[in-house]
């Protein structure tokens, strides 16, 4: 969907006829243009889903085999499906059976075999780089392409530190509020305002079928936390997951196409103590999960004794880890502390089991952190993770702001993305407080969008600072026209224009 | 005002009776206090004003006269005045006839001296520290406390980069739109959410009149910029600007109680030319015009040339200087650069020969500035300006997002100030865009407190992580009420969590 009438949808094309990477160009009022990324995809009919842009090159590579997969079961769409004896809204529109690799089929194995895929073309038209700087990020661990074979929807994109600075939304029902349209709605919305990825964290009813529609409908990879429908799949008590039950709703994710998952295995037993004093204790709900899990059964958490498991698994779908920070801060009192500091150390030793797999990896951060210790964060995740895309959430600056968290986060996001975070996780205005809507989705991505780029803007990355520029020249001859077109978001700054001078005149002089 | 009802003033009392410093007290379901630095004063009946809390102190030092003082002339109030052939709504509360020193009356002046004044001590019990500090930093040109001895009603309040970081907000008519009554309003909306100082940059009808009700309705320190009315008085022909009328206007604002004023006198001539391979030029109002005046006369800047009779003027009325950076980038590309750093060392020059005349002085900055190079910008003002306090517009981490400006420059400003700004002028959301209403004044009013806060954070500034800590507690032990009454906005944050869980019962547990 284009947002504004002077913007059009342009392709510039690979070394094959189907690598057609689309750019939004901007037509200005002075006769030039201006090529802006996007992450809005084709647009679909949600009934009928996204074309499989993909499916030929991953079927084409000869190395991936289709099978019946798992028996979808009422229980994987929770309780209420259960109650019910059937599940709502299921998907209406065409739906191949699931593919897996024979071996090994990730990005990263490809290119430390030296291959240079589609995928990693297409990342390189987009970025414009390279495609051996795409290929060698990739085979180093430095960078990753989340693609899941089954997720043939999705426009390649790269998440590493010598890329663009990506934008993660997260959207999700929960038990108390919004139907599978809605979340639908909110995907297309993120990505209409520049998501590079979108986590559907859904903890309510029908989990199963709104990942379903949300997968078929994304063009950007999709993440999610399984251990929340595994979870949901015992009731509810933390203490009665298992490995079976965990691996089971993994499969299940890996065979709708997600593209990432986190996963909080650096949970481990002896470092629950570490949070006691803290002011916040464990505030990741995953962390939650797994600490209460390895205190209830005193055991080692089963996602670390089961690690290699899931990268063989992982490794057929290519599925990338998205190393879950489970026992990261939850206010900036906690920041930087033994706990954090110990479950960073056991994920940097996690980075390296998944790589010695080809599977890739990111590696999730903080949270809440004073700006002063910001920087330390990244240096040390690059430093014990070598140099794995780090992913972080903010961090939030300070805690004082309640209602206003996309500030506060973006805040320590910008610093921290200018410290070499190759991927932000958005925070809404609703942050701590309930679940984002329609137009929080929009005010966190653009909020988001705009702290990556002042990032991407201050590490002098090739280009980024032509569309200020390009928007300042705009400012400085008054072309407001052009001025609201080149913004992030036209319709507030022309809105906002208005309230004060709607005369067309005071637009053209 | 008081914005809650868990909130109240208490007071701490200084070494006299009438040295009584307010704070909010935020009471607590657990029965625990939190005291608040507040800046909302007690609060006025727009016709009557204040009252003179600081009338005993000027008066009781012996070195103040009252006098006739200049006439007011109808062109104070602009052409639209002139032509009418009266002032409407002029001051109808009382009026004292104005004072100034016989000789320097200025905190710089006492500190120097070894003198401790009340509005020393009164700063001291503000801030939380040791009077000494307060004095010494003064005396060595380090911070300023902002007091026109004919602005009593101000609460005293200091400016430095060993307190805390304050926050200015601008308001103002112009020939567009808003009353006097909107102004007033305005001023007492912005210190109700925190403004440390308030600008008033009136350019349209009523300048006189505007500033006076504004003044005598403000519990913090007012800053104008000058040569904005000075303008007005020759028709808006920048050529026709001479030192006579611009003395005048500064006497005018003197003797009504202005404590600061933003003084242009570093656009030389010969930096100018400077400024022609920029992408937006000059972008400052003040500069644009100084540099007008300087080509059109080919004379060198008359406010760099009568900068000693200013000096003069302004030790007579503890006026402070904010010397304006006219030169300042208007964008991205501009930042740090030749002209920037020319007219920074000027002020540099000129921050010497105030301190000559024991003239208070802060230095302003920009503006827009990538992240990478925003920590030189405080530390070359520091090291040129020898500490002389830093006072920056923002600055703006990227130019693609008008409409956002607030959280652009938020993002500019957290890191400015951690660095060692120590005060940050605001940025509203109609950046670029429009003028301000009331709620623009408070989003940028909060943007900005949330982002000192995280820089006092940053800094360790003593105390200030307390508020941080208090809240996470009461966030932690699902105590809502506390959160929201801890909040910087407790109405948005109530508001929100309202929007999804209404019901008392989520508040509560």
């Amino acid at each position: 969907m284009q947002i504004h009438p002077s913007h059009s949808t342009v392709h510039r094309s690979g070394s094959r006829a189907d690598i057609r990477v689309p750019f939004t160009r901007v037509a200005l009022t002075n006769g030039e243009t201006f090529d802006r990324y996007t992450t809005a995809g084709p647009g679909s009919d949600p009934e009928v889903g996204l074309p499989p842009l993909r499916a030929a090159w991953v079927a084409e590579r000869g190395d991936i085999e289709e099978y019946a997969g798992r028996e979808t079961q009422l229980l994987d769409n929770g309780k209420a499906a259960l109650r019910r004896g059937e599940a709502r809204e299921q998907w209406r529109g065409t739906r191949p059976r699931p593919r897996r690799g024979a071996g090994v089929v990730t990005q990263m194995h490809y290119a430390r075999q030296g291959r240079v895929t589609p995928e990693m073309e297409y990342v390189a038209i987009r970025e414009g780089c390279d495609v051996e700087l795409v290929r060698s990020e990739v085979a180093a661990g430095r960078a990753i392409i989340p693609a899941n074979v089954n997720h043939p929807e999705a426009e390649p994109m790269i998440i590493g530190r010598r890329f663009l600075v990506k934008v993660n939304a997260n959207i999700g029902n929960s038990a108390v509020t919004s139907s599978i349209a809605e979340e639908v709605d909110k995907l297309t919305w993120a990505v209409t305002w520049g998501a590079d990825t979108v986590m559907d964290l859904s903890t309510g009813d029908d989990i199963h079928t709104t990942r379903e529609w949300i997968i078929r409908n994304s063009p950007v990879p999709i993440g999610t936390v399984p251990i929340y429908q595994a979870l949901e799949k015992v009731d509810g008590d933390a203490s009665k997951l298992t490995w079976e039950v965990f691996r089971d709703t993994v499969i299940e994710q890996c065979e709708q196409g997600v593209d990432y998952m986190t996963i909080h295995a650096g949970v481990l037993l002896r470092y629950v103590p570490l949070t006691a004093q803290r002011i916040t204790g464990i505030v990741s709900r995953g962390g939650s999960i797994m600490a209460g899990w390895c205190l209830a059964n005193h055991e080692e958490n089963f996602l670390y004794t089961h690690f290699d498991d899931l990268c063989e698994i992982f490794a057929r779908y290519d599925v990338s880890f998205s190393l879950g920070d489970g026992l990261r801060p939850g206010c900036t009192a906690d920041a930087n502390d033994e706990a954090q500091l110990a479950e960073l150390r056991t994920l940097a030793e996690l980075t390296q089991r998944a790589w010695e797999h080809d599977v890739q990896v990111m590696v999730e951060g903080p949270g809440h952190v004073p700006l002063n210790l910001v920087e330390e964060n990244v240096v040390l995740q690059q430093e014990w993770c070598h140099d794995a895309p780090f992913y972080t959430l903010g961090p939030l600056a300070t805690d004082i702001a309640p209602g206003y968290d996309h500030i506060t986060s973006a805040i320590g996001a910008a610093a921290i993305a200018m410290h070499g975070t190759a991927m932000l996780c958005y925070v809404t205005p609703k942050e701590h407080l309930g679940l984002p809507n329609r137009d929080d989705v929009k005010t966190g991505v653009i909020t988001y969008k705009l702290a990556a780029h002042s990032a991407d803007v201050a590490k002098g990355h090739p280009g980024a600072r032509d569309w200020d520029d390009t928007l300042s020249r705009a400012r400085f001859e008054f072309r407001w026209h052009d001025q609201f077109a080149l913004s992030l978001d036209p319709h507030t700054a022309e809105a906002f224009h208005d309230e004060t001078l709607p005369a067309e005149a005071s637009k053209t002089a």
